[in-house]
């Protein structure tokens, strides 16, 4: 087969493959949003179809034809990023049987029913069998896909290929003690106020498709929407649709959320079209993405002269309120160890997601027993944020993840901090009035910076090399705790040792 | 193959076609009501590729053997139902050919775009030639799907399985000078009044969801939203969706739509559950779901006792009005020859459609050219209507349909309004207190009536046979022009010669 025959069959299937996620995607949104009540059966039908039809395409052995014959070729950056990225989709929808295929979805369902059950009894004892079960297959899943490498990593790499165990043991080690030595130094000082004062829903939707639309996020492409868990979904670069969520006593809590979401929508809207049809034209990895929505929400929606622009916004929405610019700043940066990872403030979060790596890694290599996991969960929590939850619901039952089988998706978040941590050093450097711009809620510098630098990039090298063409060897440990230092430390009166 | 086990096989393919039909009919509905501006191109990519998948797995081979192996076995009602239809619809996907669909998109795609083009500058001539490829090539597939046939017959099992040129010939002959006969007598007296009056669109919202509401749509498996043009989408009976348009110098045109977009949605959410996955759980023909929408936007919703019940709703939304039950019951109901059938009344409305009937069958049956038919089209209208179009826009190129193809699809609105005669006829009779239940708002009896006597019945049969079922032998034409005589005739106080 001739490589230009190769290209257009391989680019012929994917373009059909980012057409069925594209459908997917509609009905998941408005599974969501939408879709009214009894809806939900011939939803899950649909849904399951979908997912079929697509994994048959994908599953082709024509594919793996195609790869052969292009991985002989000469190819320019954009090809050779598209056989690399359809090679690990291919490898994950093929070297998988279909027994275990499907001894795994019992189990994921099986145990997802089980969790509910075991969350609202707090009674781990009840999950402990189902999660062996899933830990036993989903190790049985990884060393089918690639049986030379670490579980972990080939576990990684369905949502930060490029990321390593090996890369994110030394990261997150350092970042634990160096944040426990924030969480520390914060806990000596008296805690910040929290913003008291209600603001009716009604008038905060247009406030928040203000600030959406301010930050960039192209409304002609796009839609907000309420969601009981706030979400975004991108179906193609036109069409990328946020969901928030508002409360009436916590105006930050729902601007969070919209400043989050809008984050992940900027990055989907600022993928290069060009590149359609390629598997390239996609987000790099999870941590990427979620650098984005971290980097808005809390470099810039955390910042005081973010606070001083909104300041003008909310006063023009709630003219009648006391609130100020710093105290939605104060109140946005206190820091409050707890035992709900969801609930938890910038400072605290990472730790809730290093426990969870650590105790993965552990029962991935072995060293952890199922049953004794409340036991370890609880020693960290105490020993990292010197807390120990009252019960498994709130402790080690939390979570839906590892009851549906998403292991190694955790560290993710983490990495989106760290990532997001080393851009907002590097802007800061590279554009010297970043901050005086926005005050004056100018935000198109920012935005042309993670365009250019990221979004524009796609999936065209993998998100540790994409991150690395922007700061360079940048230590990003380090640049989150000075970030974090300034910050909050600078809030509670406390200097970095 | 075994029965059991090709009947097994079979359903397993109709419920996959089933789950993208409904996906499809998602992102339709999304098109239409959520979509942002920008994102139709990747949906109509994204409508395609799910067309291609079903068209591939219903004109699988497999699917012919299964048909045979059944068609050679004891069956019951249900699967003898599904049979046929499946048998329909594999022949229509299989027996044209790839090269002949491929030219007939091309024809259709650009007869569209000349349409637009042709009717904004009343130009038909330059529509002429792209409408006579269609035709060409619509017969050429006709033929192809069943030489033996008529090929208008041919295309009406598209919309009206079971109904064929010759019943419909009769039929319309018929009506056509029934109606001219009322529309003359009509016409010798003063018109009835409109209602003049304004209604803010933002309070006519939550009446109109209270109309449907009561009407029995469940708000539990649908919705309701706006939408340039009102439509229905039936993604499964638990999920239904009606769109509307309200205009605040027309209360009646914007309920009109509401209730006939209600019709045709109490219709979908009534079908036959059990036979899910069978191709019986579905409308049995286009004219069948138009006699839903047209009995409860006509039949119930222009009478008097229907708008003596909307009164006491409307003053609650509206206490300042001074319209009055009357005022609407009147206003309903005038007769006004015009030459746009979309904005055409009860009365004159088939007229519209017959002169596309009589005109279709000319073209088929090679009794009229193309180049002819705008003086066709103007003679009949002259005739039938005592009206000529001022221009082609407002005449022959005033619809979409024959610019996408879709040849005998005209007829079904007025076998819609057939039926849905026969069906007023026969629930007076067996209702007696019908019209004061109305009045009280207690429209149950007639849903009741509706849901077991036609929505139930799914197409288990054709719509002819169903309709026996529910009326016997009665002359539809007959009840149609009593009817119309009966309401409109009073109204204007002439009565029928």
């Amino acid at each position: 087969m001739s490589s230009p025959q190769a290209w257009s069959d391989l680019t012929t299937i994917l373009r059909d493959l980012e057409a069925i996620d594209g459908a997917a995607g509609v009905l998941g949104w408005d599974q969501q949003t939408m879709m009214p009540r009894r809806g939900g059966a011939a939803r899950g039908e649909q849904m399951a179809v979908l997912a079929r039809l697509g994994h048959e395409r994908l599953a082709d052995p024509k594919v793996g034809e195609l790869l052969d014959a292009l991985g002989k070729s000469e190819l320019d950056a954009v090809q050779k990023a598209a056989v690399r990225n359809t090679r690990r989709h291919y490898a994950r929808a093929t070297r998988v049987s279909p027994a275990l295929v499907t001894k795994l979805a019992v189990a994921q369902s099986d145990a997802f029913e089980a969790w509910v059950q075991a969350k609202q009894r707090s009674d781990f004892e009840s999950f402990a069998p189902h999660l062996e079960k899933l830990l036993e297959l989903t190790l049985e899943r990884a060393r089918a896909i690639d049986p030379s490498r670490h579980p972990y990593d080939v576990l990684l790499d369905e949502f930060d290929p490029g990321t390593t165990v090996a890369s994110l043991r030394g990261m997150f080690a350092r970042l634990r003690s160096g944040l426990s030595e924030l969480i520390r130094a914060v806990a000596t000082r008296p805690q910040l106020p929290y913003v008291d004062a209600r603001f009716p829903v009604d008038r905060q939707r247009g406030l928040h498709s203000d600030v959406a639309r301010a930050l960039g996020y192209d409304f002609e492409a796009g839609r907000l929407d309420e969601a009981e868990h706030p979400f975004t979904v991108g179906l193609h670069p036109h069409d990328v649709r946020i969901t928030t969520h508002f409360y009436e006593d916590d105006i930050l809590g729902g601007l969070g959320g919209t400043v989050h979401e809008t984050g992940h929508a900027l990055y989907e809207q600022g993928l290069p079209l060009d590149w359609r049809g390629t598997n390239v034209c996609r987000a790099a990895s999870f941590g990427l993405h979620e650098s984005q929505s971290r980097f808005w929400e809390n470099f810039v929606g955390r910042s005081l002269p973010f606070f001083r622009w909104f300041e003008g916004r909310m006063k023009q929405v709630f003219p009648e309120t006391a609130v100020t610019a710093e105290d939605l700043y104060r109140a946005a940066n206190r820091v409050v160890p707890g035992t709900i990872r969801v609930k938890a403030d910038e400072v605290t979060y990472n730790l809730h997601i290093i426990v969870r790596f650590e105790i993965e890694l552990e029962l991935f290599e072995g060293r952890l027993a199922v049953r004794d996991l409340p036991a370890a969960w609880n020693r960290r929590y105490q020993e990292y944020l010197g807390i120990t939850p009252p019960n498994d619901a709130e402790g080690v039952l939390q979570d839906v993840h590892w009851s549906s089988g998403a292991f190694a998706y955790f560290p993710s978040y983490t990495l989106g901090n760290l990532y997001a941590a080393s851009f907002g050093a590097t802007l800061q450097r590279e554009i010297p009035d970043l901050w005086s711009r926005i005050e004056q809620g100018d935000f198109a510098v920012v935005l042309g910076w993670l365009r250019e630098k990221i979004h524009r990039q796609g999936h065209l090298n993998d998100a540790p090399d994409i991150v690395r063409g922007v700061v360079g060897d940048r230590d990003h440990v380090e640049d989150l705790l000075a970030y974090l230092w300034a910050r909050h430390g600078a809030l509670y009166g406390v200097t970095r040792p």
